[in-house]
C-alpha cells in the first residue's frame, strides 16, 4: 500500500484538469484517488467522459477511475484537492472543501482577492502560507484554500520579484501576447485568430494589475501588506498554442547597470523551503542572451515547463529597464503551479 | 496621348514594389512609364522577372514593360519616382535621382533622418514639403527626396497626432505586434513563426522612438523643430499576413475625458491640401466601439487599406490613456503611403 | 420606386447569411426587402443582432432592417428567397416558402437529394431548372426549391464538367483540404487546428461522392438521369481561412494529351443563358501555369471569388490525369452560388 | 573509457543534423566523437556555429566539440557515420566514407535508387542489409552506404507493408499534407503558408511513387526485386510544424473485412532482429479509433516520435480500402530513421 498523500482533482476532464492529471502521473508524493467532473459525466469512467487533447497520452492510472460529482461531500479520501474549476463554480463550492478539512490548491480566480487566501508562488512568497492559520482562526476552516495566480501574472512575476528584492520596482508597464490554451476548450474560434490578433481578453488586465502587488506583498501578523508598485497592462491573444509572452518596462528605486540586473536574475535563488519540492525547477529563471529570445515555441518546455524564460534586458528610454518574459501558461501558469503549491502545502501541513 | 504625370517605380518586382505597381493601376494622375529591378532581371519583361504574390492579379499595363537598371541615368521620362529600394542601395543612389531633377517618393529608411528630407504623412505635416526648397538651396538638387515613415510608426502616428494637436502628448509607450509582410520576401521562415512569436525586430524600436518626433515636429524657416515627446517601444513579430497592431499608452498635458478623446479622434480633419488627393482616405481614423477591435484581419482593408483603425481608448492606471491601433503595413505603411506622398508632390510641384 | 425584384435572406446573420447580405449590396436585379433570424434576435435591427465578421463593412441598407422570424408567413414582399438555414431547420420549413409561391434558392443540404429539386450550377446545368415545373405538377407548389451544392463539390465540379463534356469522366479520386469558414461560426476551435490538420469532416465525403453525379446528370422529361461516374473522397480540414483546395485524379473514356485537356478547360464556355447573369464570372475556370498553383490565399478572390482556379494538370501513373482545384468556399461555394442561382431563377421565372 | 561505438554526424548543424545530435544524447550504443559542418563553420565549436532551433536544449556533450570539414579524410575515429547532407553533396562525397571503411547511415536521397544500396526500414526489410555485402564485392568498399527513405514515404510505408504482407497491395493513391520542417531551414517563407496551402513539392511525388516498391521488394541473391504495386501521389505543404499526414486509398489482392484489416495492423510484429534495437518503437503502428484521428499535433510524439499512427480505415467506393496515416517527419522520417538504421548496422557488423 502506498504511503503517498491521497489527492483529488476537481473538474479533471477540462483543459487545466487534464494537465493536472498528466503532471500527477508518477508523482513522488501524491496519489490521485478521486477525480470529479460536471454532472453530465458523473458515473462514467474518466476514459469514457474525457475528450483528451494533450499530445502526451492519457495516463493509465486514471483511465478507469469513476468520475465523482464535484462536491465536498462526494470525496472520501483526498487530503489535498487540486481545483481546475471555473471561477463562478469555484466561488460557490470551494469553501465547502476547506470546511470539510481538505486543503484546496486552486487554479480558479474566485478567492485570489480574499485577504486571507494566499496567492501563492513558492519561488516568491512561501511564507504567505501563514494565512492558512488565519483561515482556521477567522473562518473556522480545518483545511484551507490556496490559490495560484493567473497564468499571465505567473509569466513575469518571478523575474519581477528577483529584481524587486534587490532594486525595488516602482512601476510596471506589461504587454502580453497570450496563447490560445489560456482560453480553455473550445476557447477561441479558429476563424477569429488565424492571420489575426485579438487585442482584448475580458477581465485579464485587471488581474495583471492586482495580482503581483499581493504576491510580492509582505506577510504581516494579520494580513499581507500589498506591494506599493503601480502596474498598467495591455493583454492580447495571438495564434500560439501554449506559452504567454510578456513585454515589460519598469522603473526601479535603485539603478543598477544592465549587467548587474542580468546577474541578479541569473543568480536568483528560490527560498530554501521551495528548492527541494519535487516540481520546483532547478533553475527558476533562465536568461537568454540571443537578441530574439525567449520565444514561446522554443522556450516553453524548459525545466518541464516550470521555468520562466527572460531575455532582451536593456535600458528603457523613459523608465529604467525593459525585458521580455515567456512562460508555459497551462503548466507553470496553471496546473504545474497548482501542484507546486500542493507540494508546499504537503511540506507544511503533512510533514513531507 | 495621356496628360498624366509620367512616373517610375524603383525595385518594382519586390514586395513593396508590387504593391506600388498594383495601386498605380488606373491611377487618375499618374502613368507608370518606367520600371526598374536589380541587374539580374534587367532586359526581361516585368512579367518574366516578377514572382507576383498579391492576390489581386498583376495589372495588364505592366506585364510587357521592359525592366530597366536601377540608375538615375536609365530613366528618360519619369518626373516622379517611387522608390521601394532596400535602405543600403537607397543610401547610395537616391540622391542621383534628385540631382537629375526627379522627385523621389521613397519608402526606404535611408534619408529619413536627414534634416532636410521631409518624413511626410500628408494627413499630418504637408507643410514639411517646404524642406524640398531647402534641398534645392543647400544640396543643389533640382528634384528632391521625400520619405514616408516606417510602417509601424505609420500605424499609430495619425491618431497620436490627432490627440497631440489638442491635448499635447508628453510620453508614449508603444508595443507592436507586426505582420509578416513587413519583413519582405522571403522574409520570416515559417518554422520561426507558426505557433510562435518573435519578440525582436532589428532596428525597429529605434525607428519608432525617433520618427514620430520628426513627423509631428514644427516646420520652421530652416528646419523642422522636433516634437518634445518621449517614446519607448517594444516590437514583436506575430503570425499575421498584413497589418500591424500597436498598443499605446500615453501621458498628455491636458486631461480630457475618454469621451472627449474619442470625439477628438472621430472628428479629426486632415489638412485641406490633403483632403482631395486621390489616395487620401475619406475617413483617416476610424474609431471602433467594440471592446475587441480593431483587429488586423478584420480592419486592415478599410478605406482601401489607407485608414488607421483605433479602439479600446480607456484611462490608464499609471499614465493617462491607453488605446490600440491597427493599420495596413504594406498599403498605408509603405506603398500606399509613398503614393499619397507622390500625390502631394504632384499638387505642389506639378500643379495638380 | 425601385423596379428590382424584392428578395429576402433567411438566417441572415450567420456566416453564409452575412456573405449573402454583403453580395446583394448594390445588386442590379435584386433588392433585399426582408431579413430573418432565429427567435432570439426577432424584433431587433440587423445591426443590433448581428456579430458582423467580414472584413468588408456591413452594408448601410441592412443596418436598420428589422429581423423577422424565419417563417414563410412572416414574409410579405419577397418573391425570391435566399436560404442560409442549417440543414435540419431547412428540412422542416423550406417547403412552406415554395407552397406560398416563393422561389427559394437554398444553400442548405436538406433537399439536395430530392429527385425533383435541382442541384443547380448555372455554368453546368441550367436546364435542370425544368425540375421546378415538376415541383409545381407533383408537389403542388407555386414557387419552388432550388439548391446549390456543398462548397467542396462546387470547388471542382466545373472543371470536371468541362473535361467530362468532351472526354467522359469515368472515375474520380478527390482529396480535399478545406477552409475553416466552411464550418461556420464558431466552428473549429483554434486549439484544434493551429499547427495541425483534422483528417475528417462529418458527412462531407458522402456529399462529394453523390453531388457531382446529380449536377452532371442529364435532364430528362420526368427526372434527372444521374451521371455514371464513380467517386471516392478523402476530406480534411486545414488552417486556411477561406477557399477549399481539392486534388483530383481521374479516369476518362477518351485520352487526350495534357495540352488538349488544358485547352479544353481554358476554352470552356458557360451556357449562353448563364453568361450574362450579373454574378457569372467572365472566366469560369482559370488555368494557372505555375507548378505551385492554384493556392487558396492567392487565388480565391479571382473574379470576385466566383472563378474556379485549376492547375498542375498532368498525367497520372495509375489512371489518366491529375489536377488541383481551388475555389472560394463561402462565395462561389455558398452565398455567391445561391445568388447566381437566384439570378437564373429571375431570368426564367421573372423575365430578367 | 566508453566501450560504445564511435560515431560521427555529417552536416550536424542543419535541421536534420540537430535532430540527430539530440537523439544521440545518452544513446546506449553510440558515442558521438566527430561532427562536421560546411567550410564556413570549420574550426568553430558546435555551440558557436549552430543556430539551435529545437525546443529540447542543445545537449552538453556537443557544445564544445570542434566542427570538422565534411570529408572522409577528416574523420579519424568514427566507425558509423550519420549523414544529414543535402542530396547534391551526398552524391559527390558519400562513397568516400564507404571506401574508407565507414558505414554511412544516410538520410540523403542521393543513393536511394542505387540497386546495391539498401533503402532500409528496419520494421520492414532488415534483410536488405545483405546488399552491403554486394557493395563490398562489386564496389570494393570496406564500409557501406545505407539510406532511409523520404520522410513522406516513411509516413505510410509501415502500415502499407503490414497490410501487404497478408493481403497484397496492388494499387495505392497517396495524398499528403506535409509539415514545414520537411523543407529544412530556412525552408518555406511564412508569407507563403499562413492562411494557405501549397499544392506542390518539387520531386516529392516521384519519390513516393518509387520508394515503397524498393522498400517492400524481395531480397534476392544479387539484388532486390521490386514490389509490383502501382502508386500515384499528390503532395502538398500545409501550415504544420512537424509530422506529415497522408490519406491513402488502396486496392488489394485479398479482400478482408475492415475489422480483419484493423486487426492485422494492430497486431503487426516487427522482425525479431529489429524488435530489440534501442530506438525501435514498442508499438510500431498505433491504430486510433476516434473518427478524427490521427492528427499531426496530437499524435506525432507517440513512442518518442518513432511510431506510425493510423486511423479511419474504411471501405472505399472505387478501390478496396481507405485510411489516414501520420508520422513525425524529422524523427521517424529522418534523424530517428537514420539512427534506427545505424543500430541495425551495429547489430549486424559490430556485434551489438
Amino acid at each position: 500500500m502506498s504511503n503517498k498523500i491521497p489527492v483529488a482533482v476537481l473538474a479533471s476532464t477540462g483543459s487545466v484538469g487534464q494537465r493536472m492529471i498528466s503532471l500527477l502521473d508518477g508523482h513522488p508524493w501524491f496519489e490521485v484517488v478521486e477525480v470529479t467532473a460536471s454532472e453530465r459525466s458523473e458515473g462514467k469512467t474518466y476514459q469514457e467522459a474525457c475528450h483528451w487533447f494533450l499530445s502526451k497520452p492519457m495516463p493509465d492510472y486514471v483511465k478507469n477511475m469513476k468520475l465523482l460529482p464535484t462536491q465536498a461531500s462526494a470525496l472520501q479520501k483526498a487530503k489535498i484537492v487540486f481545483s481546475a474549476l471555473p471561477a463562478d463554480i469555484a466561488k460557490e463550492i470551494e469553501p465547502d472543501f476547506a470546511k470539510a478539512g481538505m486543503f484546496l490548491s486552486s487554479n480558479a480566480s474566485a478567492y485570489r482577492k480574499d485577504p486571507l487566501v494566499p496567492l501563492l508562488v513558492p519561488e516568491i512568497n512561501p511564507d504567505h502560507l501563514d494565512l492558512v492559520e488565519l483561515q482556521h482562526k477567522n473562518y473556522g476552516w480545518t483545511g484551507g484554500i490556496i490559490t495560484n495566480p493567473n497564468c499571465t501574472t505567473t509569466g513575469f512575476v518571478i523575474p519581477l520579484h528577483a529584481i524587486d528584492q534587490k532594486y525595488h520596482v516602482k512601476q510596471l508597464f506589461a504587454f502580453s501576447m497570450q496563447a490560445l490554451s489560456g482560453a480553455g476548450i473550445p476557447g477561441v474560434p479558429s476563424l477569429d485568430i488565424i492571420d489575426n490578433v485579438i487585442p482584448y481578453i475580458g477581465g485579464e488586465e485587471e488581474k495583471l494589475e492586482f495580482e503581483p502587488i499581493k504576491i510580492m506583498g509582505t506577510m504581516q501578523p494579520d494580513s499581507v501588506k500589498y506591494h506599493p508598485m503601480q502596474i498598467s497592462a495591455h493583454t492580447n491573444r495571438v495564434a500560439v498554442v501554449d506559452a504567454h509572452t510578456i513585454c515589460c518596462t519598469i522603473a526601479t528605486e535603485e539603478k543598477p547597470s544592465v549587467e548587474e540586473l542580468i546577474d541578479t536574475i541569473e543568480n536568483y535563488q528560490v527560498p530554501d523551503v521551495t528548492k527541494t519540492l519535487p516540481s520546483c525547477p532547478k533553475q527558476a529563471i533562465i536568461y537568454h542572451e540571443e537578441p530574439n529570445r525567449p520565444q514561446p515555441r522554443l522556450d516553453r518546455d524548459l525545466e518541464n515547463g516550470m521555468a520562466t524564460s527572460i531575455g532582451r534586458i536593456r535600458k528603457d528610454t523613459i523608465l529604467d529597464y525593459r525585458f521580455v518574459s515567456v512562460s508555459h501558461n497551462t503548466i507553470r501558469g496553471a496546473a504545474g503551479g497548482s501542484i507546486l503549491n500542493g507540494e508546499l502545502i504537503a511540506r507544511r501541513f503533512f510533514g513531507m
